[in-house]
This record gives structure tokens, C-alpha cells and sequence, in this order.
């Protein structure tokens, strides 16, 4: 294609619109000192683009691009619609979304558009398809870059006339609606289409975080993401009208709840993302979303901002220590991503992000901290650029993620409100971080032929087709391992009769009576191989049908019984974790998991570093970084070696301080 | 009367219009072996039974009663108001609330119903007449329940209109409604009705729940507890039209603070109530809150819903422990109950209720711990169902629960926002239960002379005549023990000037010149008969005016100046507590008031058991029950005796382990 | 003037019209007892005077002058304006306001009406001349009392409009404005004035206080003080038509953060405040309260309100101990009062203060503590009435206090959510109230020759000529005490460019490159000559530019960095402090400031006590108070002086129990 991305992307967010002219050019001058060959431009230029419902004018916008032509940039070219310019909210109330509280909206912020508003949806194409139209042709503009961070839920009236299309188109028949969220249930059934409303804090909503009827809620945020994700596809669509050539994308948000992103990652050429730990946020966390990122669509991604420094809107925001932003980049690019892209270039003056860091400070100067660190990077980046893209990170191990799951465990009512998805994901997660054995983020629908063991933990939710996809994988000599708060209900989230975990039960050989919820300040313990580990949380009260106990509760009136087990089924054998165990009690099963896997960490040693590998054919590139605040010795697999970084000879004795980096190919 | 009860009725809410037929008759074949011989049934059908405004269709519910009636259950049949169904708030908007922060509500959850909307009141009533129109001829229904669990609170224009109607015919002119409120305060002073509001978060409300007027914000709670009290008039009455002798009855909240029950209970047959206690709510609150709701009729009650197992909306639903499920059935007929009802039979299989327990798990089979509990307790029931009903507790002494000082005291702004009513109540309820006294909880206008000891802590509203019925109570010989925070203002929240404690001054013999609010971290001490016992939350600084002091203030400004006192008025004597004393402290006063009183303990021993007693004529049942981690003794007093419940003899070895009950005839 | 005050004003708010007749005489008669010499009347009176749209009704009032007139007091007269008449909300919603969540009120509580409700302020400026065409020629009448306590906020459609107004006035184009809020960020450009509107939480408003355009939320605070203002304005100027020779005042609160007291005060006669410490806020803080309502027109000042024991809205309010209210009422005077006004001196019978303290209790009676100190403090006022009144608090320091920097520090999001302007301004103030040294709290548009130094902490914003007047006072031989969070924006929020503290950076000789923001529980340390001092919050790296640096970090990859510097400049020096030090810290820098600027303490010694001074040409007043828990000794420097309040000889061995207040000439 004659937009092939060829270089590791190095640049960012980008607004000159904001600057006067004379600061372009140093601009230009000081960025290419940093070795930046990529911008983000025309990401809220809406106002300025359209000023009015009749008039374009891209006079600015012009000049920006063919400023950056000269410079031979790689140009990310976005769409503008993330922010609604405001004749359009005086003109049109609709495109103001209503909240969850029920209240419209006036003009402010972003993320503020209705995504069924015809108005919204109209004027959004159509800036989309006239941007495509002029400069599609432009051979810099290398990937478009559609709205911004979507996100956010609207419970307008449009919205709920569009939810009726959605569940007539999903279901058919108003008794099929019904039956799908047990309306029966305090007598909520439906007799026509218009009774049914949007599940905010008015209807159905309770408490925060609740709902009376899941089923309900979460077919509206299903709705909501469709909505959403028809926003992009039009835009996608008109604007490929004009370009074939270049990658469209959207910048996603890691494990953002809103958006079910692997039905978004299918429409999406390449996934994108925003990368913003704050500054207690664990590495193995941020390792995680890199992985789901890259598990969208099992390939190598963009990262389309971090920061260089601090951010604004953390309840504090820490400045990255030298070396972090290195460090960080490189586990980004370690995880699969090609491109290191920051927000944003120039510091804002004014409104609220005008605290968040940039390669440029308010200062003005390249004689600052930051922008050293950003120079240096990118003359490593630079120097590799024909090392990375085309390497792709390999993995035995896959680790379930699942939006459906995310949205059902935590509109449940009971059994206790600390059960959250993300939080339990990343506490199995984590162990395979500690540990150095690659995994990968997968969604339930994925070919789990590619791996040898599966974690599925609080699966929750078994949708259809599942129960006979992770049988088959089991069978076929897979090692599947689930927890607690799993198999209990169908896609309508209506319950399993029969006994849990469901359609897992006969897969796990046992049967789980009771689930107990302890308080935070309660606790028990389990026994496995004559070791004690404490658990707490949840306790589930489960019989072996089958399947051999791996350890039992030691307290209350259930001590004694199994709190773990596997079994045997097919050539393969299930896992299964009746409570939430301590960090050890976890690594204790997911060892002996993995080693009945035969999956193994990249290195034999244990160390406190993380260490990645990407690869592309028998080339295999390491990237070990020290995430600790102690120093750690370089695993002794790699002496003898160079790191590529600094072209320095690796020994027995190389150690890494916090934050050093190595590449390695070996 | 052919619908007399002549059992203890057992078994709960029973949904079967949730499930296919195949379910039903494998509930019935479940429910015999658990001795289960009642259903509520109807709660949420308004939908199913009136899919439309013009059409009703009984079809179903005739399914179901022809099937209990087969297996001769005694049926409790709702009337299913308590959730509206969707049709109706679509076409009616008024149907629905408008809450404390303004907003109307869309159709959704329960409890919805505005009690001031025609619309609403019309179709409530129409549906009960035409379920005691077509079932009040069935012996087997046996109880009409209206509703559901009658709650929260409506801010509309309809209820509005309907307050200043309410108004009128309470106050006559609008100069005595401005007396009342004293809004000559702030210049609130109204000059036509048409100027009155609901005092929600638009208007009088105080941060969550202070308010600017609370004689207006009290009248308001008067006023919306008679609308759904209105309407359960309403239901009721259209029911009795053809049902002469079903009792009716709608199940109650214990300690729920927005309806008046006092009021409510003189409209209803019988007291109902749901009995849900948190994983670490006091025993002794549960008690408490079974007290009331005998004290309600100061006669026997129903047990309309428990859990047999865990629930679902507390923030941590934990499983009730072997055995504790029996016990608090035990204790809760041991405090007067003559049923014991589930919510609900079968476990549901969506929506936000589908984690609550229940007798038939999503399991589905007899094979559980919870189902073989319920049939153990079946059984006991059948065994002792001729022995229990017909008898009844008696007691010498009463505490005084009023809400209209719940609400008063709550809505007051000052001295400390700590002071709430029920933890009032039970703080000095807790030494009764400690020391198995028998205890009556009763409305200001009891009867006062069946008791010989009346306790009445934070009495802070004196209605009219309480003062003189209080008075002659005493002057008669009675013992009155009242607190800190009482005798203060009249039901309209205007202080009693002249000096606190008002009304109640001059048999306290004592005035109260100021009232200091101590923060949490502070505290002060009182000495009596030479020990110290902590105080805090509040300090009253009083003048003896005839009383004799019982103890004295260790610290501060106000050191050695009465922290308590007693006073001799006619044959009795006053007792006033003028500071939140630990619970060792209250306890050295109470004793000193109950052996004044002559008052005793059911047995003459301290035990950490519960001991209850239940009689009928002289023969006298006692519950002995073990909320205790720890085991307990069984008390000298009843070795040589038998267990009616194991038939075992019981000895002065005999030992009580955590949940164990004995019933004992004497 | 016919109508000077000349006497220490002894009253307060007297609310007559809440009581019978009967009542009133009983009051003159006590009142008397306590020297009591003026009421503040008709404060809330608007539905009693003026009962419809068009009838107006004097009578009770003019009964209640008549009374004070004769009983020779000094009336303080309101103009009832603070809280509408229920007939105008009921007939002119418009008049109610609409809150941050966009919610139109409804009749209730005070402070209630929209300040640019055309209803509104034709019916207060009609109200406040007919009052004042009534009793302008009373010559009791000397004081006016423009509405109550102004407050708070509306987000109408009014107000959105006078709004616009309002910008078009300040920036003339919508260029100015576009520019001004920087709207090119996020696309927000307007191109209609009707596009702009109120930032509410349904516009800009971020989270709870944050706001996406921190320039449009400050203009809109900057609006809504000035129409409020205006309000104030109206009245003033319908008052002084009749009345040429009272004093107009309205009662101030303090730090109040919603309105721009300074620019208020240019347009009052004398400031008044209502002085509402919680039981646990530093005397310090009231201090400076004090010093900042004499500071806004550099003159004494009226104690307005103060509570005589304990108040109601506070969460726990507790009583005053003995001596408590009398030190804390010589306490402001010592700070610049003429006057001690208490709320209220008649303690209301019922709404929402009814448990806030008052000279004449429920009770009724003059035989209460509370009543005799009022007493006491009224003889102790009486007999030094002709000492006090003419002398002035004289300061060679001044703290810079500003409202635009109060708005702008806690509007913007970033570096940290812990920023709070009160608590940074009170940190440093705290030092001279510890020391003695007396300090002015000043407005940036002092006149700076005034001072030898001033202290101007996180100086966030820097407007328009400030730069130059800062760079004239040091350059003249002052010393500029500033810190973090300095020189960061323009009047507008927008950032300087070229390197903080921008405007400042000159002068303090040092340029910050990066802001690092801790976390609560992060710190770091600074070592100053050789002594180790910890900090938090903030850590600013800065590079010295001519500074001279006073002490560097102890940790991180700062260490050794500075923390804080000085730099001369002209015959001055700049001090600047990188981050928040704790208390020993910021001393240590603060007295190395105060002595390069020869500014002392009142007194030689080190001490405990509180002491000020008021001077009149040569005769110097003392106030010596003690705050502490512990007794605390005389300072030496007046022994064998006399206390005037006492009459006693002071002494070396002279000891001052908490509370203990002397007065003493020199």
C-alpha cells in the first residue's frame, strides 16, 4: 500500500491551532531535535472547521498539513466530532446528551454528543467524509483517527426510541423481551414496545452501580456500545469512501467499562490506545491493558497517548521519575505496540489540561527534564525502528476478558458489592506478570486451540456456544482454570438452574451448594499441601463430583471442605478456585496449573525484573526492565548478550536499577 | 369464623407464575416433605392479572389457588399493588414519583406508586375488589395482604394538593398552620394555601436530611404515612365488601421509619412484618424490632418474610450459619410470632433478587443444607403448632417508641448530628434483653397502668397529654425513666419555653439549663456509688429542683456538677439520664429503676442466653436461645424439665451451644 | 453626623415579631440588665411587611422601633430582603434560583432569590426605600442592614443572560472572550453571545468544584459576585436617597470563598461579619478572619453575629466554655471590632436555629451561665466604651489575600486536589499570629509602600499591574515572601509562558521547571543550615537564577536541589518556598525574612498568649488573651501595668488561666 506505516511512530497529539504561527516553526525545530516524525492533528477543531450548520473552512487546517508535509511527518489525521461545537448544542438541544440522573445536558465539556441524535450523527459524517474527501490524497496522512476516546452513556428519548429498534432487531418479539429479563419478576412485564425506558437512576438504577433488572441494563449498555460503535463505522465508512489506503482507528481506553472493545476492535484496522497510570497504578496493571490492547485483535498496536510527565486530572500527579517514561514506553512497545505517541506536543495555556505534561512546557525551551527524556527515547527509537514492527509477541496462556462479564458480575446484586471484574482479572493476571510467562488477553469467542491452558476467572457470565468451546478445549488436552462467581448465568443474565457453576459443572466435577460473602473485616484460610493460605471475599461451598480437592477451608462451619479442586475431562483437566486466596494461595494452583500446562516463563530463573519477548521468525527480541525499587541482577541467560539500547556487553554481573531497560536479541 | 388460622402457618412467598407448570408440581412434592403449608402468593402480578386498563385476567392465579387448595395450604393472597405495571406509567406519568431531589421517575422497581394519584388509587382498588370479588369465597385464602412492604415517599403536584387539603382539615386556617410551623421565622409566613410546598431538596431540605422547618417536614411524614396508609384504607375495605372474615393485614418493616406504624396497626387484623437482619445486626436489635411489632397490637404477629438463607442487598450477604436459621425462627415466635414465612419458596431465576435465598435453591433439589434446615424446623413447628398459638407475652415494663419522635428528632438541626432515634431506643433496650426482663415496646398513648415501669430515652417531642398521663402514671406509683434530649418541644416542634425538660420538669424535678455536644473523639466520665462510667455524644448541665443526685460529671467545666438524678413525684419516682452513659452505666441505673419498680428478670440467674417466656393462662412457655459464640450453661432454674423441641431431659449439665434452643413448659 | 455611633455597639439580632407582647417588655428589662445597647431588627421580615404584591404594612415594626426608641438604643435596621415572601415564589417562580445540578428551586429556606430576577430586584429596592423614606429621619436608626448574609449562586436563564451582558461590557467582542477562556482548546469556540452558557455541573462543571474552562467559571464567579453587589447597590443607593447620614452595611462571613468581599467593600460604609467558628477551629484562623474583615477597608470593622454559647449547624456544637465567649469577643475587638453583636438575643421557639444560642434562653430567664457572662462582657464594654472606639490595629506586614486567586488555585485541575487557597493562606498567617507580629491581610491593589513585608503565598495568579507594583515594592526596599503554585496565570486563567513563577520569576531570581505533586502519604524533606525539616504536597524543582538557595531536598531525584531561595532585587529581596513545609520549616524562612525586614513582635519574649495591640496616636491598647489548654505568664514587658478589665496590678508572677484576657495601656 502506498501508506504503509514504515517507521515506529514517534510524536503525538498536536494542536497549532491553539498557538500562534511564529510558535510553529520553533515547534517544528524543536521537535525534530526529539526525533519526532509523527503528529495527531484536528482532534477538536469541529468549531473552527465547521463555524456554522452551512460553512467549512479548512483554511487553518491546510496549513498545519502542508507544514508537517514538509517536514515529512506521518500524519494522524483525526475527525474532530469528540467535542460538539457549541452553534450546534444552541441550535439543536438534542445532540446534549441526558445523563443518568436524568438531566439534559447543556454545552460544555466533551464526550458530550448523543449518539443517536440524527442531527449529531448527520453533521458527523459529513465533516468526516469532507476531511477523507481533501486530503485522502495526501500520501502523509497515514491513519485517521476517528472522534476521541469515545465513552460515556446517553439516556435521552432518542436513545430509548433507538433502544426499541435494537431490541426488536435483537429479540424479534416483546415476549422474547420479557422472557429475556424475567419481567415476570415484580410484575414488569411488557405489552408494547414504548413502555420500555432507559435504565437510569429514574427506572431502573439502583443505588450507584445497581440495577433492578440486569438483564435490562445490561442489553442498554450492549446498546449503548453498538451505538457508539455505529458512530465510528459511519464515520469509517465515509471517510474510506475517499481513502482506501491508510488504517482507521479510534483511541480506546485499556479496560474502560463502557465500551465492549472486541466487538469495536473488529471494525477497527488497527486498535489504538490511551495509556494513563496514575501514579500508584501496579506495572503488572498497566502490562495487563497493553495485553488486552494487543488481544483485540491479536496484533501489534498503536499507542496513541501517555504522557511525558505529570497528568492533571489524578487527585495527584506525580511527575514520572527519570527514567520512567522510558521504561514505560518500552513495556508498551514490549506488550505490542509500534508506536510511542504522547499527549500532547505543546503544553496547553489555558482550560483544564493546561497542567498535563507535554514535550514542550510552558517554559518553551528544549532545556527542560522532559524534553531531554523524550529526545533520548526517540533516538533510540530511531536507531530501532527497522527492529520492532513486523515482531509479534507469542503466548501459550490466554486470560479471558469479557465485556458481557465485566457489565453482569457488576450490576449483580449479591452476593457482595467488593466483587469487581477488573480487580479479580488482574489478580490472576498478575501472577503470570511476576512470573515472565507471556499471555495473552483473549475474548471468549477466540480460537483456544492456540493455547494450552485458559484463566477464566468470575466467569460469570456463559454465553452461548461457550460451554461447548471450553469443553472441546479441555478435552483436546487444555487446561482451563476458573474461579468462584462462575457458570451462574446465561447472556440475559438469568441464572443456570441445575446447580453451579452451570455449564461448567460437569467440566469441573463438582457442584457448588452455597456462596458465602465475607465482610472486609472477616476472613478464613485454606490448607493446600500442608501450607496455610488466608482467603476472603467469597467462599463458595462446593462438592466434588468427580474432581480431587486441591485444599480445604480451615474455619467455620464448612471447614474441612474442598475450597479448590481439579478434575479430569477429556485429555484435559479444569481448575477451579472456590475463594478468593491470597496472592500465594493463588500462585500455589496456578503453578501446578502451568506446569500440567507445560507453559513456562520466557527465562528459568525467578526475578524481580519483567521481562518480554516480541519476535518475528527465529528473531527473538527481549526487552527486561526493572519496574522495582531495588536494583535486580540481569538473569543469567542473557550474559554474553548486548543490549541494543546502549550497545553495552551484558555479564554475569550486569545489574539494572529502577527503571534501566535491555534489549536484547537473542 | 370459617377463616380462622388454627395452625402456625409455614412457608412464604410463592411466585410460581415465574416458572413453567412442570415446576409447579415438583414445588408441591419439595414443599410437603418441608411441612410447608402456606403461600403468599399474588405480591407482583398487577401486569399478568391486568395486562391493560380495560382487561383483567385471572386465569393463572385460578391455576394456582386450585392447586393449593388441592394440598390444602392455607393461602396468604396478595393484591399485588405493590409495583405498578408498565402500561400504566406510561399512560399515566402521574403514576409514577417525584422524589426528594425533585425528579419524576419513569416506570421501574417497586414501591412507585405516587398514593395521591387518582389514576393509581382508582386501579389499586378496582384490582383488590376484584380478587376479594372472585377469591373471598375460597376458605383456604385464609389472609388478604395488601400490597407490599408500603414505603418511601412522594413529592409530586398531586401529593401537594393533597397536603394542603390534609392541612386544612388538621390546622382549619392557615394562621394556626403558621403558628405551628413558627414561620415567622426566615419571614415563611403564607398568606394562601396555594404558597405551600413539599419540603424536598428544593425547598426546605437540609443537606441529606435536616430540614429548614421541621414542623412543615414532620407534618409532611404525617402526612405522606396516612396517604399510603389511605391506600392500604382503601384496598382493605374494598376487600372486607366481600371478604367478612379473611384478616388482612400488609407486612410491615419493623423499625422503618417512614410510616407511622402505631397508626397504620389500628387499621390492620393483624401486625405482619419482614424480619431481615444484617450479618452483624444485635440480636438484641432483632428483638427489639419483634417487640415493636407485637407492641404495634400489643398482640401475637405474623413473620410474613425471612430469609432462610443468605440476601442479596446488604452489602455483604452472608450465609446464615448452621442452625441460626432455626434459631431466629425460634425467636421470633418466642417474641409473639404465630407464623414463620420465607422470602420466598423457590430462588428466582433473574433480576436483582436472584441471589436471595430461598427454601428450593437454583439447585433445584431437596439436597441442601438450607432446604434440610427448613424441613427440620417444618417439622418442630407441626410437632408444637397446638401449643403456641393462643398464647402470649406479658410484661411489667414498656419503653416508648414514637415516631413522630424518630422524625422530630432527626429532622432537628443541633446540638449533634450522632443522635438517632433507633440506636436511642435500642441502647437502652439492650439491658432488658441482657437481663431477660420482658419488655413491651409501646406508643405514647399506651395504656400506661398495666406497666410498673415505663423507659423513655431521648422523649424529645411531648404531644398533648403526655405530660399528664405521664404524670398521673407516676404520681400513681409507676416508675419513669427518661434521658438527655427529652421533654423539648410539642408536636409541632416548638420548644416548650420555661426551661427544659418542659412538660416533664416538674416530676423530673429537675431543670436543664444547657446542653453541651461532645465530638466523637471527645468524652467525659460520671461518677455513681463511687465508680466511673464513660460518657459522651451529649452533656446536659442540670439544676436539681427536689431530685437527688445520682452521680456527677467527672470533667470539665460542668465537673461534679449531676450527671443524673432521681425524683420522688406522688407514690413513684422519676429517673433522668443527662448524658449517653457507656452501656455499664445505663445498666447501674435501670437496675436501680427496675428493683425500685419491683420488675424482674424471667429467671433469677445472669446468663448469656436469651430466655423468653410465652403464656397462656398459667401455662408457660420459655424460649431459651443461644446467640453466643461462646456455649452457656442451661439456668438452675429449669434442669429436671424436658425439651419439647428434642424430647431430650434437660439437667444442670446441660450446655447450649451457638444457635442451640430449648422450649421448656413450666 | 447627626448619626455617628458613639459607643461600643452591645446587642444584636432581636426578632421581636417572633413573640407575643408580652414578651417584649421582658426583654427591654433583662437586656438592660446586660448593658445591653442595640438590636439588629427585621432581618427576616419581607412577608411580614409586605404581605402581597401590593400592600405594605409597617405597623409591628413601627411598634418595635418606637419601644427601642425609647429604651435609647442604637438600631441596626435591616431591609428583610435576605429571604423571599412565599406569595413572590408561588407568583414569580423566576425569582427562586437554579442550582449547580440545573434544578429550578421551589419555596424554602433563605438566601433564595436569583439575583437577576427583575421581580426581585424591583420588589428588594422597592422594600428598602420604603423603609428608608420611614425611618431615615429616626436618629436611633444608625445603622442600614442591606439584605443577609448574601451567598450563594444561580445558574438560571436570567442569570445566563445577564451574564452575557456582563462579558460583552468586560470584553467587548467575542474574539476577547474566545481568546480569554483560551476556547480554541476542546473546540468550545462561540460565535453567538446566546452560545455561552452558565457552567453548571450540566456544562463545565468537572466532578464536584472543578470546572473544563477554569476562565469561564471564574468570570461567572466574578458575575455572580457583581450582580449580588449590584443587589447590595440598589439598595444602598434607594437607602442613602433618604437617609444621608446612617452608616449602609451588610453582614460579611469571613473567608467566604463565593463573593469578592475587597471589591464589596469599596462599596460599604463600614464592614460586618458574622464570626462562626466550629468547636475545633484554631484560633489562629479566626484571627485571621478578623484581620482580613479589617482589611478590606483597612478600617475597624462591626461584629455583626456571634453566638453567646453554642450554635445548631454545626455537626457538633458544642457550648462555650466559661470565659470562652468572652475572650473570643476581646479577640475581635483587639483585631479591629467597635462592636459585639450576638445571634440573636432571644433564643427562636422553633425552625432550624431554634438550638442556636441566644442571650435569653429557653428558659427565659436572666438566671443562666450564658446570660451572666453576656452581662459581664456588657459591663467590661461599657466601662472601656470610650478607649476603644478611634484607635486602629497599625501593621508593618501584610499576607495578600485574594478572591480571583481563591477561585483560580481551586478551580483547576492539577497538580493536586489537596490545594486548598483558605488553609494556604492560613499556614503562613499562622506564624505572625504565633509570634505576635501583627500582619494586615491585604488586597493585591494595596498601596505596598505601606509595608515593609509582604507575604504572598501560592500567588497563583498574577493580574494585570501586579508584576510592576511587586517589582516597585521590592525594588524599593521590600521583602516578597512567596511561594509554589506562584505566577502560574494571567487574569484569565491562562498560563505565562517562558517559565514559572512567570511574572515573578524575574524577581525571584529562579526559574521552576517542573511541579511534582505528592501524595497524601508521600513526603520529602529540606535541610536548611544543617536542620531537617519534611514537606509534602507540593515539590517544585526550580533553578536558581541569581537566588541565593536556602535549602535543599533531602530525597528523591531532587535531592540536593533547592527548595526554597532568595534573590535580591533593587534595594529588596525576594524569598520563594518550592513546597510546603511543615510549620518548624516555613519559621525557619519566615523569621530570616521578618528580621531582613526589621518587623517584630509586639513583645520581646516568646509566649503562648495571644497579643495585640490597638493604637490611637501615642496611647497603645494591649490585648493579652490566653488560648492555650496551659496557664501561661505574663510577659515581663507588662509588669507593673494595670488590667483595666479587673483594675488588678499585673505582676512578673501575673499568670493568665485559658480564656484570661487583660487589657493594658502603654
Amino acid at each position: 500500500m502506498g501508506k504503509e506505516i514504515k517507521r515506529i511512530l514517534y510524536g503525538g497529539d498536536y494542536n497549532p491551532n491553539q498557538w500562534p504561527k511564529e510558535v510553529w516553526k520553533e515547534d517544528m525545530r524543536i521537535f525534530k531535535d526529539a526525533r519526532i516524525n509523527s503528529a495527531t492533528i484536528n482532534v477538536f477543531s469541529w468549531a473552527k472547521i465547521q463555524p456554522s450548520e452551512e460553512t467549512y473552512d479548512f483554511s487553518e487546517l491546510d496549513e498545519i498539513i502542508e507544514m508537517l508535509n514538509k517536514e515529512d511527518y506521518d500524519i494522524v489525521l483525526a475527525t474532530s466530532t469528540g467535542a460538539l461545537p457549541a452553534w450546534m448544542a444552541r441550535k439543536y438541544p438534542e445532540v446534549e446528551r441526558v445523563d443518568y440522573e436524568g438531566r439534559r445536558h447543556k454545552f460544555g465539556q466533551r464526550h458530550n454528543a448523543c449518539p443517536n441524535s440524527e442531527v449529531f450523527r448527520k453533521y458527523s459524517v459529513a465533516l468526516a467524509a469532507k476531511l477523507a474527501e481533501r486530503y485522502a490524497s495526501n500520501p502523509h496522512v497515514k491513519c485517521w483517527h476517528v472522534s476521541n476516546e469515545y465513552g460515556g452513556t446517553c439516556y435521552c428519548e432518542n436513545c430509548e426510541k433507538a433502544f426499541r429498534i435494537w431490541l426488536r432487531k435483537k429479540y424479534g418479539t416483546l415476549d422474547a423481551v420479557n422472557k429475556a429479563w424475567n419481567t415476570e419478576f415484580w410484575g414488569h412485564t411488557f405489552y408494547d414496545w414504548e413502555e420500555i425506558v432507559a435504565p437510569n437512576s429514574l427506572s431502573e438504577g439502583l443505588w450507584d452501580e445497581r440495577s433492578a433488572f440486569a438483564g435490562l441494563s445490561i442489553d442498554y449498555k450492549r446498546f449503548n456500545s453498538d451505538s457508539m460503535l455505529q458512530n465510528y463505522m459511519d464515520e469509517r465508512d465515509a471517510i474510506r469512501k475517499y481513502d482506501k489506503e491508510a488504517v482507521i482507528t479510534t483511541n480506546l481506553m485499556g479496560t474502560y467499562k463502557e465500551l465492549d472493545y472486541f466487538k469495536w476492535a473488529k471494525e477497527m484496522d488497527i486498535v489504538s490506545w490511551d495509556n494513563y497510570p496514575a501514579y500508584n497504578t501496579p506495572w503488572s496493571l498497566t502490562a495487563m491493558r497493553h495485553d488486552l490492547m494487543r488481544g483485540l485483535k491479536n496484533a501489534p498496536f498503536m499507542l496513541m497517548e501517555q504522557t511525558p510527565s505529570q497528568q492533571n486530572w489524578q487527585p495527584y500527579n506525580s511527575l514520572k521519575r527519570p527514567g520512567q517514561m522510558r521504561a514505560q514506553s518500552w513495556q508498551t512497545v514490549a506488550h505490542g505496540a509500534d508506536t510511542i505517541q504522547f499527549f500532547q506536543l505543546r503544553r496547553s495555556r489555558g482550560a483544564c489540561e493546561k497542567f498535563h505534561g507535554a514535550v514542550i512546557s510552558h517554559a518553551g525551551t528544549e532545556d527542560t527534564r522532559v524534553f531531554r527524556e523524550v529526545q533520548e527515547l526517540g533516538k533510540e527509537l530511531e536507531a530501532l525502528s527497522g527492529l520492532i514492527p513486523g515482531s509479534r509477541n507469542e503466548s501459550k496462556a490466554g486470560i479471558i476478558f469479557d465485556w458481557d462479564n465485566y457489565w453482569g458480575l457488576e450490576y449483580t446484586s449479591g452476593p457482595s458489592i467488593d466483587l469487581r471484574y477488573e480487580d479479580q482479572i488482574h489478580s490472576y493476571y498478575e501472577y503470570f506478570y511476576d512470573k515472565n510467562i507471556p499471555v495473552d488477553m483473549i475474548p471468549v469467542d477466540a480460537d483456544f486451540s492456540r493455547y494450552q491452558i485458559i484463566v477464566a476467572p468470575v466467569l460469570y457470565m456463559v454465553k452461548e456456544d461457550m460451554k461447548e468451546s471450553l469443553e472441546k478445549f479441555v478435552r483436546e488436552g487444555g487446561i482451563l482454570v476458573t474461579t468462584y462467581m462462575s457458570g451462574i448465568v446465561d447472556q440475559s443474565d438469568n441464572v443456570y438452574l441445575g446447580g453451579y457453576p452451570g455449564p461448567l459443572r460437569e467440566m469441573a466435577g463438582l457442584w457448588v451448594e452455597e456462596i458465602d460473602a465475607l465482610a472486609p473485616e472477616q476472613k478464613n484460610g485454606v490448607t493446600m499441601d500442608g501450607t496455610h493460605y488466608s482467603c476472603n471475599l467469597v467462599c463458595e461451598r462446593m462438592h466434588l463430583e468427580g474432581a480431587e480437592s486441591l485444599g480445604v477451608y480451615e474455619e467455620d462451619f464448612y471447614a474441612g471442605e474442598p475450597a479448590a479442586a481439579r478434575n479430569r475431562f477429556g485429555k484435559g483437566r479444569v481448575y477451579y478456585i472456590g475463594t478468593q486466596l491470597e496472592k500465594a494461595g493463588k500462585a500455589h494452583i496456578l503453578k501446578m496449573a502451568l506446569e500440567e500446562a507445560g507453559v513456562e516463563s520466557l527465562i528459568p530463573e525467578e526475578t524481580g525484573l519483567e521481562v518480554i519477548c516480541r519476535q518475528q521468525g527465529e528473531k527473538k527480541l527481549y526487552f527486561v526492565m526493572n519496574f522495582k525499587d531495588e536494583e535486580q541482577k540481569l538473569p543469567a541467560v542473557f550474559a554474553g548478550r548486548k543490549d541494543l539500547l546502549k550497545g553495552t556487553d551484558l555479564t554475569e554481573e550486569t545489574v539494572l536499577k529502577k527503571y534501566d531497560v535491555c534489549l536484547i536479541e537473542k
